[in-house]
Parts: C-alpha cells; structure tokens; sequence
C-alpha cells in the first residue's frame, strides 16, 4: 500500500501533494507500469486524508496521462517511456560589486529622479488603459516626433518621426540591422574600437573587417570589400578623435559607390564641451547611405534600455517589408514618459546640467593628475570631447603591468592597446583610457591617495 | 558680397544661423572652393551683425574643415568632395486604431495600474541612485529569485535562479538562442503554428521545419532532421491542443538522442480553467534539454516587454561564455518593481482574478454564440483552456469568403486554416479562431447586433 509523509505547505492544496508523490513514484519507475493503484478509499485510509483528496489527485494523474482508469476494475499505472537521465553541471555565479574607483566607464551616475517619477504618475493618470494598446513596432509616434525635434535642435538634423525606429538598446538594434541588411555582407568596424560591436557583428554571422584609422580615422581605401562601416565620427572610442568634413564625405562617396551602408553610431555626441559638436554625418548623407543610431543609455541611464536608429527612407520601407513583424521591444509606459521628459524640455535641461558637471568632474580630474604624485609621467591626450580622455604615460612598462599596478592600487582602468583587434602600434602603447562618467566626487578624493600607492 | 536672411529662432545664436547659411552654400557649391570669404569686419558690416557673430560663425566653419584660415590673408572655402545627390523615395504610414470587435487577440485589457503605481514609487524612493547601477546581463537577482518561486509554486517546477535570463520580450530571446544554439541547426515549429515564430528563425538565417500535428502534438518521427524543436505543449496556438505526458516524454528521448533542443513557449499557461494546468515539460526533463520561455506580456500587459527564459545550466554556462557581452535589455526601472509585484503577491492575485475574468467572458461568449442567428451553424471546440477557442462552420463557403463576411460585420478574425505552413487539411477548414483576451463587455454587446448582419 502507498505511504507518504504529505506536507501541509500554504496555499498547496493535499491533493496537489499527494500527486507530487505518486507522479515522482512513477517517474522514478518504484511505481511499475500496469501496477495496480489502491482504491480511493483504501489509500484515504491508509494515509488518513479525505476521499475527496485521493480523488483530486487520481483526477490528475488521469488527465496527465500518468494512469488509467479501468471501468470498474480500477487504476492502473500507464507504461510511459522512461525519461532519460540528469547530467551534472556547475552552476554560473552571481556577479557582484567591489570597492574599485572604475574608470572603464558605464554611463552616467546622475539621475533626475524626481522630474521623472513626477512624468510616470501623471503618464500613468493621463493615459491609464490606453497604455495596454500595442505600440507600432517603430515605436511610439509621439516619442519619434520627440526625438526628430530634439535632433534637430541639438544636432542640425533634419528627420522624419516615421523613418525612426526605437529599440531596447543598441545591441537590439545591431542585430536588426544585421537581419535588414544582410549575413552575407562584410562589416568593417574602427581598429582600435570598443570589442563588443564587432562581437555582435560575429555572434549574428556576419562577415567582419577590422579597419585600421589614420589621424582623421578610417579610410575609405582600406573599405573595398567592406559593405557596411560602424563608425563614431563626433567622438571615437577610444581615441576621441573627432573625425573631419573632409573624411566624412570620403565616406559618404565610399558608401554611394556601392550598395553600401554607414553605421554612424553618434553615442556620447551630447558631451561635447569647448565647442558645438559637429553636425552628424547623417546630416551631410544626400544619397541615404547613413544609418543614424544613438542611445539614452548614455545621456540619461544606463538602466534606461533606449535607444534608436534613424533609418534613410528606403532602408526602413525594406524593415517594414522584411521584419515588419518584430514588435517593440520598449515597454510602452517607458516609451510615454521619455516622450514628456523630452518634450517639456526636461532632456535639455538635464544634458546642460551633466554637461557642466561633467566639465568640471573632468577639471577636477585633470588638476589632479597633473599635481599628483604620477604627474611628471603622464601626458593627457584628447580631454575636449565626450566623457574619457587618454593618458599618455613616459614609461618602458608594458601595459599589462602598467594597468595591473593600477588594479593593484584600487583602480579599474583599460589600456587604449587593448582595444586594437591586432597588435597595437607603437604609439597605441603606455596609454591608458579615463572614462570619468561614473567617478564620484568621493571617488575623485579617494582616486588622489590611491594614486601615491602607484608611486610607492 | 555674401547676404543672407538670419532669421532668430529661439535657443539658436545668431552665429549659428550664419554657419548654417554658408555651409549650405559650400556644400550646394554656390560658394565654390578655394573662393574667399568676406572679411569679418565687413561680413558683418554687410549683414547687421556684431563681428562676435562673423568670428563665432567662421571659427565653427573652421573647426569643421569647410573654410582655412591663410595668416593675413583671409578665410577660403575648402576644396571638398562633392557629396551624392539624394534619391526620393515615399514615407511609411502610421498604423492607426479603427471600430473593429477584435477576435485575434493582442494580450490583456485589464491592468493593476494603482498597485503597480504605487510599487513604482516606492522602488524609486527605495533604490534611488543604485536603480542607475548595470544589472547582470541575465537580468536583476531578485528578479529572477522572484520568478523561480513563482514558476515553484504555479508550475511545479524546480528552477535555480542562476538559470534564468530576462530579456525584452520572446522575438529578442528567439534572436539570442539562434545566436547560442546556431544558425546551422534546424529550428522545427508546429503546424499549424504561430507565424511569426517561423519568421524569425529564417530572418535569422536558421533552417527551418513546420513538423505536421496529430492528436497529440508533433510526431517524433518527423523531427529526424530537425535539431532545435519549438512548441507549446500546455496550450497549443491555434489548435488549443494539450499535449499528454506520453508525447511529451516521446518528445524528450527525440532531443536526448542528439545534440539536440526542446524550446517550450509556455505563453499562456496561466489560464487553464477547468483543471489545473499540467506541469511544464521542463520539469520532466531530466536530460538540460529543454529549454523553458514565459512572457509577462500575456499574463500582465502587452506594454510591459519583460519575457524570461530558464536555460539548462550546460547551455546557460555556454551562453556567458559565447553571448556574456550583451547587455539586459529590460529597464532596471521595470525589473525592480516587477520583483516586488511578484514577490508580494499581487502577479498572483491579479492572475486569479484575470482567471476569473477570463473564464466569465469566456462563458457569455459562449453563451452568445450559442443563442445568436449563427448558432445552428457552428460548434466550439477546444474550449477548456487558455484565451482562445475554434469555431467550427457547418458550411460550404470557403475560409477567405467567411472571414471576409466577419471582417465586413466589422469583426477581425482569422481562420484556422491561415496557421497552416501549408495548405490545410480538410478537417482544418471552416474553423475561425476566437481570441477574447481583448474582448470588452462593451465589445460583447456589441458583437450580438454584429453577429446578425451576418445572417441578413
């Protein structure tokens, strides 16, 4: 006769135990197949639990397929094909935070909070049900319309709401744009650039080309067996090499000659700080080459999953043909809110503020090193545009131990040869990267001891 | 001598209005290069503007590499590459709302909007700052710790939180597991079948199979060359099948006998009525190689794009390891007060009463059907589970011709058939499938009046 210990746990109803007990008994094979099951009121007996409940679990099992019920003769356990057996794997680990000063970046550390919590009420009072109605797979119109006007005012842009295209970030959008233009094609990205672009690229199957960069940045006739270029003209990582008119219309020839495309990936354009950014590269493209793509990530949160491409006409007919089907991947209540936060002029006012404080982090910053205890070493390259600069350091050390001194020291850093897909050119060496955008204040005070470690 | 019209637009300085006159001109070639500019003094003499302007408007043109500078000489247009001429190509069409009953369905109607409010602001109070920190890019801790008790409790299944990965709706998860388990296996989907699954395995590249169905789901013997399968065993779209136990271990030998995977897209098991929902094939599975995929899309609001799925620890190792660069596309903002909702009790409170919902509309449609002019014409079928149920057609028209009087009674609805990757069997004809998730008492009403004119 079955016998089982039945546990009372909350909100388990005993039947639902009780089947637990015997469906494991049956995979576990100590039931047989065409074994006979008690009767109803034998096992509630038998286990002192109401009929009822031996009905509800028999019930389960039936309808489960786990047994069968013979006309008055009585249960019978089914002869299921044993499932196979359990492999043993590890586990993965959770990652966790540390007491490191990061200068490898991650977005901003400043947040307006209670402007944006004030937008989520008044979305959520405003709009109610109305924000359960699907969003078209571009995403919501208004927000489109909200962000033609703001790159129009911030970067001379002149585009149309309809020929963007919202995302849950850059990643997303690097894999549609993969399915859109095609596996077949060969995508050159910027040598030195950040790695994971041309990971994603690689990760989708697409041809990739690692495109060397002279003083004014990739060049046109290293691109012949490329089809599409991913590049930051207005401020690359991780030189901060600002790239000219005069390349950029290279390029945009370069793209014209062929069924070719540019990625103008124009992430952190809205830190500029001694001068105007330039205008985007889209602005000058006549011939609806460029592919426009920027983030709020990096402007707003990281923990906001925004972004979006500007697509030329032709490219997002062919989307809406192609992958039409793929639904927006931004909740719909986020996608409201950041439409009011740019269209009341909250998005300005936030980037004027990161702007300033980002000027003076980097101030402060620079100061620093330049009267810290490393200051007769170092050179500092490129600090006018974005949120990292480089730092040029007159040694014969490599840059692994270069940079582990540094990690010994509490202080995450990358050196720039780290981000070459080959080896990286003698002048490439003894520099590292300062990504200044998530440095506290109270990490700035602490950076200035953690520096004389460097020296002992 | 140049001349323009400088019109003051708010927030754009006056110099900036000039730069962007004579860049056009440069790039139109009206000011052709190597031509020289007017002085400063008498541009601005010549305009009616400060020379601060001039010099404000020139030093932009400079930087950007559109004028040069010779020492007392004066500022010349630069020699550039002429750019391509742009192509007319017509824009896309917004997607608009209309008066239609809609019967094919599209996610939940109702949504706790004041609970999930106020877990809103408390998160944001809570948290603050830490909401900005990235996440693991399997998603949130809790998060996740929230969803296998969850998934504990409602399915009986035993999942480790480690195992699980939060992403921005199921098309994105779809991308990320053709990019894990590669574009060179065979990705087998059920016929009939949701559409849009099967395009997104070939828009990825990956092969793909529509494995035919019989009573019980899809035939092991067809699946010989097929290496990831794709299916709904809970609740089959559009057929409403469940498949039984035996099936789904037939199924599990399929996928241990090779290096082979099962994706269970378990999308709207929440909604079983009459019985309680079977147990996911994922906790049969004793072999990692199920693959189990939810979506709170279904069970909470189409809006809100959080979809998960639980990996076998062997693949989920391999995807850290090959895939570990992309980022969590979900906002932290949603995680962090999804955790709570689920955590606290009120996914779980708002499903029953969803259930409730449900299954009363269910019943009143029923009930309508069953009383209407087109009643002595048609049977409903499969109607125990899920948001959806089939109507079968006594009759001679064709399916086109059917839906079409639907459509024009001001009813969307899709037959059956239209699911087939093929042609339908006969038996698959004369079905409509009726989705009431989005079914409003008010639409209800509606649909009687409607559901005479197709009798006139």
């Amino acid at each position: 006769m079955l016998t089982y210990q039945l546990k009372k746990a909350p909100g388990v109803p005993l039947y639902e135990s009780l089947y637990q007990c015997i469906r494991a008994d049956i995979l576990s094979g100590r039931l047989a197949p065409g074994q006979k099951l008690p009767s109803k009121r034998a096992l509630a007996a038998n286990l002192e639990v109401s009929k009822i409940t031996v009905e509800g679990a028999y019930a389960q099992l039936l309808s489960e397929g786990f047994i069968t019920a013979r006309e008055k003769v009585g249960y019978f356990v089914e002869a299921l094909e044993a499932p196979p057996s359990p492999p043993s794997i590890p586990a993965q680990p959770e990652p966790e935070d540390s007491d490191y000063i990061d200068l490898t970046g991650g977005g901003p550390g400043k947040f307006p909070f209670s402007v944006w919590s004030r937008l989520q009420r008044e979305v959520m009072l405003d709009y109610g049900e109305s924000l359960l109605r699907p969003l078209p797979n571009q995403g919501y119109a208004p927000l489109r319309r909200a962000i033609a006007a703001h790159l129009g005012a911030f970067r001379g842009m002149n585009v149309a709401p309809e020929n963007i295209l919202i995302g849950a970030g850059t990643d997303f959008l690097y894999n549609l744009l993969i399915q859109l233009l095609g596996r077949d094609k060969i995508y050159a990205v910027e040598d030195p650039g950040y790695g994971k672009i041309l990971k994603i690229y690689a990760a989708s199957g697409a041809g990739c080309l690692a495109a060397p960069m002279d003083s004014l940045g990739v060049m046109p006739e290293t691109l012949e067996n490329a089809h599409v270029l991913h590049i930051s003209p207005s401020h690359h990582f991780p030189t901060g090499q600002v790239m000219p008119t005069q390349r950029r219309l290279e390029l945009l020839n370069w793209a014209a000659r062929g069924d070719r495309w540019i990625i103008e990936d124009d992430y952190d354009s809205e830190f500029r700080f001694d001068a105007r950014p330039l205008p985007a590269l889209q602005s000058l493209d006549r011939a609806g080459r460029v592919i426009y793509m920027n983030t709020f990530s990096k402007s707003l949160a990281p923990s906001i999953r925004i972004s979006y491409m500007v697509l030329p006409p032709a490219l997002m007919a062919r989307f809406q043909e192609k992958l039409g089907f793929y639904g927006c991947t931004v909740p719909s209540f986020e996608q409201y809110t950041l439409e009011r936060f740019l269209s009341r002029g909250h998005f300005e006012k936030h980037i004027n503020r990161m702007r300033k404080l980002y000027k003076n982090r980097r101030n402060r910053l620079v100061e620093l090193l330049n009267s810290s205890p490393i200051s007769d070493k170092i050179t500092i390259l490129e600090k006018d545009a974005g949120l990292h600069f480089l730092l040029r350091f007159d040694t014969e050390e490599s840059d692994e131990t270069l940079t582990e001194r540094f990690w010994a020291a509490g202080i995450k850093i990358q050196p720039l040869s780290a981000y070459y897909h080959g080896p990286a050119p003698e002048e490439a060496n003894h520099c590292l990267i300062v990504n200044y955008d998530r440095l506290s204040d109270e990490n700035l005070e602490k950076l200035e001891r953690r520096l004389e470690l460097l020296v002992r």
